[in-house]
């Protein structure tokens, strides 16, 4: 899979949905206030803190599903940083529609930028070396797509996007079948022959051996989960950049550079998604 | 409307949803690992933090989604607080079940019960006085009624569910009708004929003056929006309990009990709902 | 919830299921008959007995969703009074088109033009007062929003729109907690408990000490249901402008205006929506 | 098509989109008022007037929609007269899905008793003849296998379902195409190459010439418009026998005994979907 | 019914179905290579084997929902042949678009064609008879509708659509009712009163004598099945016009002509459909 | 992906439409001669001819759908060989919901057993080799999922799924870029950035020179494309066991086992999918 690229129909299908669940289109104040009467303006997103800004298409998708006859422009793209005070986007054209619009269009922006913020963070965190920040499924359910999409704009890699989408072998299925008597090799050769021929396999393990016959058996990628440094720099040296190895487990802003320095290639943090803070952003609406 | 309870039919289709987008039905890892084996096991899920819990029920529907078969137990009520290392639940029946259902189970379990613990955190500031803590529609798009149902868990009140559950006249509304030379009076006079007999009219307003002329109007509810304590307390006097009066805009957890002291009923909060932290939660899997 | 705006893409869906179930994209004599052919018409649309019409919007969404290329024009607005042989609108295009709308073009206007009639009788028979003529939700299942827009079309206003559109505590409801030890107060402010901020409570009483203690407790709204004139005056003397008093039950054309003079704001008419006739109007295609 | 038989599938799939509608799962009054509480209770569904019922199956639909453990028993079936005061049906359990249920399922069995009783006026009326009553496709939008199975019950027969069922050459096909310089031969015949071999083929006319010249060119049904029983009886003679004979147009409770008169085969009446009256019938809830 | 046209909306919704199944829209492949670059280039779909063409506009419709600024330029019609090497179609635009959209409109293009090659085939094994090749409900399970019509296009004619389209009495239904000592002429009687006005019957039977039995209840279409062209004859002879008569059962491009000999009108194949071998068709890719 | 197992889910979903398509429960014969009564009979499905089954379950969910009361009982497992009058399976219970059921359930299982039919001929034509026979994504839009089961029940192996499950690079592809002075190495790394970790990379080539750059690349499988058998036998050499090789491109039961004598790895077939005859199989039922 790739995530690179946010598909228009699915965009636009989410954002249907978050309308519908706001019932945008019941909107009883505006309907009671501003009926259907001739009241053009100009409506402002501006950025209240700094930050890394993903979602702009969505917005311009809000507003188009409300009403076509909206004008949108925006002034950064996703992966800009803005500053405090900076004008992130106009829209101009009947205030109804905009005010129908409003919340929907910043409970997405404010949440991707949110995304897209943090995972900045922690690339700069361990800029000058080889490592990836990657996410991972802890997503909110119904925003998988617009979550790692964000974990891009944000300078990260994405990990598969969903149970689908390639093999991960994780402790808890080891746990079964090595119980049954199976060995590591056995359960990979196992999974090459089940699945379709562009398929990927990565194991998940948690000692240095483990990982070791992981890549023996020709696991394509390896999951060094919750290993001390010295383990993980055991492992780097032992693959030798045969298979592709995985940090997880407890990662934060504050051991992420440690962890890199051993020579994983990638790093991956459920926090990106499960824990961003929303992006501070209004909408200011003038009427001439 | 109420959001006290959360219909099981609504909690089904988001159910579906969420597994539908993590492919847990293709879940080509356990479907190439341990196929339709035979793997009895149980599964444990523990607090790794201590929280207040909401979101039982939607796990329980994740699983009885995945698989009927499954045997799922709870040992805390939403609501309930729980320690760090408490048995929240167990399920029980077919790895492989457990293993297409556990992300998503954990995803909403997070999400929800980190929204309870922050709102219970904001409850207990304000204790000793009568306002009550409320949410708003700064919600993650496709998840409102479980964030807001959350809110309830952690004791507190909910502000309307969407644009079509009453009337909120916001400073926006106002500012193209005072613009065109309505009064506040006119406007609330000419929502009332346009609603349905069973509409409650909010209004929005900035300066102690505009508050009492909304509550002269026959608002049924007043938003003081940013408003300094000495303001809102003017108007509290002012009000002498005909409004309904609801304080909103940059409240913090230091700030929430000063804007409690002046004697307004409701104080609303967006970070409940847009900046939650995901409590910590596990599921272990044991296989004998 | 106000229904005083037909929302454009709710009345889409409805005519797409219309247009639907009747098969009109299977039109098989029409297919049959005319084919792909060249076959340009023009068809009017004429009222063979006085009334009120709604329902043009609708009509011109049947004829766009069948045919973008048709082209509609109408001659009255909703509201407005035609007589016998008006003309309401004509449709330009291809036969073939015009044919598959027909049926269903003509079925919602007549029914929606039905009711607007009906509801501007009951609306004539109260001139002089200051009642006004509510509907119910007694509506033909589907067309709720259609049905209780047509009440507005001929004058009336609109009770709550669905059963999450603000409370209504029934005798049944009652009848239950009242036989629990409950009483009318203790009823209302458990309510206001756990609704949304936003939300108003109505409640259902049958005599005048229950009207009273029910305006009394708070309620917003109190019914008087099948309660003689004489009942109703002593309700709308204690009651002195604090909630709206409502009249229900068995209302009729011959019976209304004695039922306005007692002071009620309110009275509700099932009939308007369960028992319309609908109006006659046809279609008649003119090819030259 | 045959309507004989409400296919289940269909019936869930209206019953849920009426609950949908009214939101009979979102009932903030009952949901606010009783909550999750054990009231169980026993409701009785009663004819306030004589009537012929139909659309017990619908109801029974409603209540299991609703909450499956409902016990729903009726004492009627479809097409049975019931007289003032019957009790029609009893569903008991919890009086929270009853009072979800009510409304949705008293709409469903009025109308369709309303038309079931009316059907049976008219078929009354010819009792005597060989002729039948027809219904149309003046039918509500979104209820017409509901309609027309009612009026099964009340002893009419069906004329098409819709568009795609059967061919009914009107007379404005007739009017473009003999404009075009085709002959009724030519038409019938075009249209007997271009439809599935089961389907039959009706013309409309509104002479006594062109109905024979119909019936000549092998039309299986020929519908009568708008002919007075003078020239009806003179197509009956001309025919003997061989088309099925439908007369149609004006038809009323006065006329359509001279109507039948004419020996022709069917009439049809749209008065039997487009303006029943709802027959009155009350659910009557006992807590005890 | 009248499968003789594509309904518009119908093909819509099969092509999005395809191209949502095919994952068209998540096209790792092309969006990794070609990202949104501009990449302009002109697709030609050439014949590699000669047949008869059917599904222009199908393919037109894959191309124009993947990308609505292809350019898409046909030079056969539904219905022609086409020898090796022709060129079927032409399309320019975006590569992206293209390949994405290529899979999807081979398949349906190519299945197509092939059911109308060996449609083509039949019908001209039994040039110079009057009767005509029909096909059946042996189609490939969501296809039925593009299948028949593209038995249309190879020069047949079609069968009843689905079960709703007409009835045909088969082998079964009369095992069972004259098992329990019904007659033919009592069961055509029966279906007669339940279905709607339009609709025709079709019985199906296995000897001469149950055929002129059914011709003589009044069926309108008689399907003799397996039968002999001696037994055919006989039927063909005693119904002497009256009914439609149809052979069935192992038809093959062998019998087709001695069948057709005997007089009969329809001769229905079930291989048209169940086993087609798709036309040999390519799209090739210019980019300059 | 892994196609090894048919998702319930996903086969209900297919069976409803099919059902719906063939519009099962409309069924106006079934319904009009057999009406409710209780009509209790045996059905059995027998091989007409011998060959390889699959679909039992897609069967088995056929009659289930139609009606929860039908037994149904197989007497063989997907991948089984049938001979020519073995009994399949035995359905027993009403005789309507059998007849509803039949030709959907046979559609679905003819076809499928058709591929598998024809997918065991080509295994068997190349045993005594490792090679293994690939389907394409040349199916039936809609059927993907079931066609590409039916072929791992004839013992073939899946290539992807569908677009989105893995990378294939194909010529068209490369012109595009290579004419843009890409080369081969710089697309395989461009690519590798831009997928999720899990997804492998198949490049398409018609040289065995750029079969070779290929493998250098770092592709994990190379597709030898229309190659003679010394073309690809000079890439298995050069190769030396590094990518996996799939040789494609008019691949015949005559051709097959040549190809595999060159010791490419898999052999993908078109026309497993695209032109499968049906297995010819019947439904037979007996009332007793």
């Amino acid at each position: 899979m790739s995530l690179s690229r946010l598909d228009p129909r699915r965009v636009r299908a989410l954002v249907r949905r978050a309308l519908g669940e706001d019932r945008a289109f019941d909107d009883v104040t505006t309907a009671a206030t501003l009926g259907d009467g001739d009241y053009c303006c100009t409506a402002t997103m501006v950025a209240k803190e700094p930050g890394v800004i993903a979602g702009i298409a969505v917005v311009a998708e809000v507003f188009r599903t409300v009403d076509r006859g909206l004008m949108f422009q925006s002034f950064v793209s996703d992966g800009d940083r803005a500053d405090t005070g900076a004008t992130l986007a106009t829209v101009a054209g009947q205030a109804q529609s905009i005010l129908r619009a409003e919340r929907v269009a910043l409970n997405f922006l404010q949440r991707m930028s949110g995304i897209a913020t943090l995972t900045a963070r922690y690339v700069e965190a361990l800029s000058g070396t080889d490592a990836q920040i990657a996410d991972t499924r802890k997503t909110v359910p119904g925003l998988r797509v617009m979550d790692k999409y964000s974990v891009l704009a944000g300078g990260g890699v994405n990990h598969r996007a969903d149970l689908g989408d390639g093999v991960l072998i994780k402790d808890n299925h080891l746990a079964v079948l090595l119980g049954k008597g199976s060995t590591i090799s056995q359960v990979v050769a196992q999974v090459r022959s089940a699945v379709t021929l562009t398929t990927k396999i990565e194991v998940e393990v948690e000692s240095a051996s483990d990982a070791l016959m992981a890549i023996a058996s020709g696991a394509d990628i390896v999951m060094l989960d919750n290993m001390t440094p010295v383990q993980m720099r055991e492992v780097v040296v032992g693959n030798s950049g045969k298979a592709t190895l995985e940090a997880s487990g407890g990662v934060t802003l504050e051991t992420v550079a440690d962890i890199a320095a051993t020579g994983v290639d990638i790093i991956s943090v459920g926090e990106l998604t499960h824990s961003p803070r929303a992006l501070d952003i209004s909408l200011d609406l003038a009427y001439a």
